[in-house]
Formats: structure tokens, sequence, C-alpha cells
């Protein structure tokens, strides 16, 4: 109950301030992670304020996730020093296809039971304020757009690599959901013919090749012992043959699937974000190289690749950019 | 001198018809092809009243264009019984990248000369009427959006198969263009990375699979002798086998580029015209199949392949259809 109580202490507290306080607006955003949940409180220009992170253990469980955002949400205000009422709507992401008009989970890998979840129902009656839900690839590419490599572009492609490859793209300036809510998804684009099965019901989809998974393995097998990501691209960097080869070969990948959606969709920046983009200039470099060989000639010079400037806060900033401008936007 | 005779006489006739005529609206396409240039009259709905054709030849001489045209447009104007001031627009379809903005045909393969030329502006001064240009591909993806096999989805991918693989997007229903004006280039996604190297710059694209000379390629090579598409399609349809083999690898090659755009845009509908397609159901099973096998699941039940509707007229009509739309949204 300590949260709610720190709520109605801090209510009655800023009631007293009266008007100053309450022009200034904020904004929720919530970042749902298979491992970490992050909720972070923005200002109006879009500045990370405070923010929490807490364990996403035991979510499946809709009360527990409800109680921990409560709590965050209570810390933070109080540490910001933020009346409850100026904060005038939450935005979520989440690792999965969400239904934004409906306020819909429509699946989640790493959290059961949340499938088909009324996520926005369920927090906008426990907040009484609004609520809106996206992607979080979407959520990371807004922020990106907003804030970090991708500003200033009315169309970027942005890429989050991971356990998966996330996508989304910037058009126009907006999202681009797709008329089914899974738009963007090019960690799915198929990018060899033959290659294996895939989760999502393709093959050989990009995300067999660059995420994670499949360059441990293939670490593995090049270097007859398991290695981790982070000694993979310290090896690389020190210019170690094997280690260089196997970015090199993610970067390939990445540039080819890439040059599909430049000759289609005409991006005019590439953001590259996610662990795996710790190789650097390494697979930067591969993936320029993939594009210069395989997109279009009155686009290749153009179109510009540039690493995430957000980092970790890009998540969690982007959903909160999202309830900002669904508030702000419209008037 | 002809056709400004007829048009001078025609415009007196019906000046003493005065306001019933005059509330006749039409719109006139012009589909300039690299053999064949066409034009056509539509009405208000849509529908064509009137079409001509005539050769593409000695177009590099602007002004042999534009007598053409002219030509066109008064016999058109006669066979209709339209008087001209009931003509409200020109929309025009060129074979290559145009800018619909500044008015200009940025490069044309087949026609020399016209490479940055302002054929929105010189046919303006010609005609003293509101003037839009569009990419053939583009000019006809609206057509089947608004007429033909398209219509009644949002969002549409639209192949054109002959000697290039010509490629369209409808969102939201309307004509993706891209930042670049380079929209939709379906032709060009790579398929292969280490395929041959394509006109346009890039490496491995569709077309070098998928196009008219690909095909005959493959044909000559599988056969021992040159064999002519029609008979190809013909075999195929009679069940021989390597002509079977020829169209279903074609098919195989669309549908894994085509899965890509459906992971990343999710188009509701693909819309397969051009010659090729007279390869009819082996070309469009193969193209299914290969959808089935690469495009993800929650996608790859909804998404439905159609032959184009409109045939040979599309380019034209979907050129007076954006003259058309450009006219009447607006207001």
């Amino acid at each position: 109950m300590a949260p709610r109580c720190g709520l109605r202490f801090f209510s009655a507290v800023i009631s007293l301030q009266s008007s100053r306080m309450d022009k200034r607006v904020f904004y929720l955003g919530i970042d749902v992670g298979g491992t970490f949940t992050k909720v972070a409180l923005i200002d109006r220009s879009g500045r990370i304020i405070a923010k929490e992170k807490v364990s996403s253990q035991g979510f499946s469980c809709k009360e527990a996730f409800l109680g921990s955002v409560r709590k965050c949400f209570a810390d933070m205000l109080l540490k910001a020093r933020v009346p409850a009422p100026s904060v005038r709507a939450i935005g979520i992401g989440l690792p999965g296809p969400v239904d934004p008009e409906r306020g819909l989970v429509l699946s989640l890998t790493n959290i059961p039971g949340w499938k088909n979840f009324g996520l926005v129902d369920f927090l906008r009656r426990a907040f009484s304020i609004p609520v809106f839900i996206e992607n979080d690839a979407n959520a990371m590419a807004l922020a990106e757009a907003r804030k970090g490599a991708a500003r200033g572009f009315s169309h970027a492609l942005c890429l989050t690599l991971g356990t998966g490859v996330g996508g989304a793209l910037i058009m126009d300036g907006r999202i681009y959901r797709g008329p089914m809510f899974m738009g963007g998804e090019v960690g799915h684009i198929p990018v060899v013919p033959d290659g294996p099965p895939c989760d999502c019901g393709g093959r050989g989809c990009l995300e067999q090749y660059a995420g994670n998974r499949a360059i441990l393995a293939q670490a593995s097998r090049l270097f007859g012992r398991p290695v981790a990501l982070e000694d993979l691209s310290k090896m690389a960097r020190k210019g170690h043959g094997r280690a260089r080869k196997i970015w090199q070969d993610v970067g390939q990948r990445i540039g080819f699937a890439a040059a599909g959606v430049v000759n289609v969709f005409n991006p005019q920046v590439i953001v590259i974000g996610g662990g795996v983009s710790s190789a650097g200039s390494i697979l930067i470099g591969a993936i320029r190289c993939a594009l210069r060989r395989h997109a279009m000639r009155q686009l290749k010079g153009k179109v510009r690749i540039k690493r995430a400037q957000l980092g970790h806060d890009a998540g969690v900033l982007g959903a909160a950019l999202l309830a900002k401008e669904k508030i702000e936007v419209p008037r």
C-alpha cells in the first residue's frame, strides 16, 4: 500500500501549491521487456526527468505488473516533485505486436498470459488518464526520430539488434504501423530462400542470421567453444580475423535486407541500435558495403547509416513521447 | 494544323450548346511508353470514353510528342463529342522516375533527351490546363486500386511483369512515392547476394530473375533454342515439365521478394499484371507458395494474390485518374 499512501500524501501537499505547478505537464512512459520493465517521466520538451527499472518477473500476473508500475510512478513523482495530476497520459511499449486502435496486446512471447490482453483499458481504469500502446521497436524508432539519430529526417528505417532483430519505419515523420499492425518487421525479411524455419512462421529471415543466437552459434562453430558477444566485438575491434568475419557476414545480411527496404521505401537514414551494434564500425562498414552493392544508383549515395543515439532509454522515451504526441499533436 | 482547326471548329459548335455540356467534366490520360504512347479521355466516373494509341518513335523531339498528343486529343474530343473546355486536367504516366512536385521527368531509358525535362510546364503551356506527372507503375497501381483488382483494399503491392519488373505500393489508398520519388521499386529488391549487376546500379535484383530477358535466357538454356514467352506460357499450361519449372522458379523469386514487402508493409493484396502474368495459375501458384513459406504467420493467411484486371488500359487510365483526383479530391 505504500505507493498509494505516498501518492495521497503528495497529492495533498501539491494541492496547496495550486496553479504554478499545475501548468507543468508530464507524460509517463513504460517499456515492458521480457527481463526488465522501465518506467520514465518526461516533461513537455521530451526530456526524461525521472526513471526507474524493475524486474518483469511475475508480470504474467497483471496485478503484479500494475503494482510495480504504481510504485515506480509514485517514487518518480516524489523524486521529481511532480504532482500526479500533471501527468497527462501514459505510453507503453511492448515486445510484440499490438493493436493500438483497440488497445490490445496481440501476443507476447516472453510474458505468458498477455495474448489479446486489453492493456489500455486495464491501465486507464487504474490511472484515470489516457493510455496509448505501441510495439517497442516502433517506440524506439519514434524516440530516435524525435530526439536521436533520425532527427530531422522524414523517412527512417530503424533496426534494433538483439535476441530478435527489431525493425520499424518512420514515414513522413510518423510510425508506420501497417493495416495489420505488423509494419516494419525488417528482422523477418527473408534473405535465404532455403533458410531454416523461423519462429515468425517464415523461413530464412534476417533474424536467423543477425540475431544474437545466430551470431553466438556461428562464433561457437568458428572458435570451437562458446564466445560471449561482448568478447566477439572486442576481438573484432582488435583485428581478430574470425571475429571480424562474423561481424562482416552479419553486416552483409543486414545490408542486403536493408537494400530491399531502401529500394522500395527510400528512407533517408538507417539507424542501427541494440546490443549487437557494439561491434561498431566493422558492422556499420559491412552494412554500408552491402548497401552500395544492392541499392539503386539514385539512392545508394543518399541514404545515411547511423548508430542509434539514445541507447537503453530509447524504448521508454519513445513510449512517453507517443503519449505526449497523442495528447498534444491533435490540438 | 488539322487538329487545331478541328479543335477551333468543335469549340465553335459546342459554344452554342452552352450550360448542359459544360457541366460535364473530363480528364485526359497519357501513358508514354518506349514503343507506344496511349492517350485516353475519362469522364467523372472514371470510365474511359475514348482512347488512341500512337507510336513513340521520334519522341526524343518534344515537339513531335506534343504534335501527336494534340492530334489524339482533338480526334478523341470529336469522336466523343466533348468540348475542349470540359477537359479539366491532364495526367501523364512515364516509364521512369519522375518528380511530381517539380513536374520533372528525372530519367527515361527508352526516350533519349528527356532527362530532367520539365514536362509538366511544357504541356501546361500547350494546353492551358493543370498537368500532373507520375511513374507508369504507380499510375497502373492507382488504376487497379480504384477500378481493378486492388479496389476496396487500403494497402496494395502491384507488380507489372515485362522487360522490367515494375512495382508500386498503395498505402492508405494513395500512391507511395517516397521522399526521393523512387518508392515501390520492388523489381529491384535484391534476391541473390552474389547475383549479376543490374542496370539500376544494384546487384542480384528480382528483375534479373523475373524480367522477360531473364526468362527468355533461362528458356534458351533449358531448351537449347530460343522460345517465345507466349509459347513458354502455352507449354506450361499444357503441362510441359521444363516450361512449368521456368515459371515456378520465376514465381518463387517473386514470392520471396514479395514476402519481404509483406512483412514490412503488410499489404492486404498483391496484384500481378503485365505480359508475364499470362503464365497464369502456374505463376500465381508459385508466388503463393513462396509467400506461404516466407511471410509471417499473422500475415500469410491474410494477404491475397490477384491478377491485374485492367490489362493494357491500366497505365493510361491511372494517368487520367491521377489528374481527376488531383483536381477533385482537394475540393
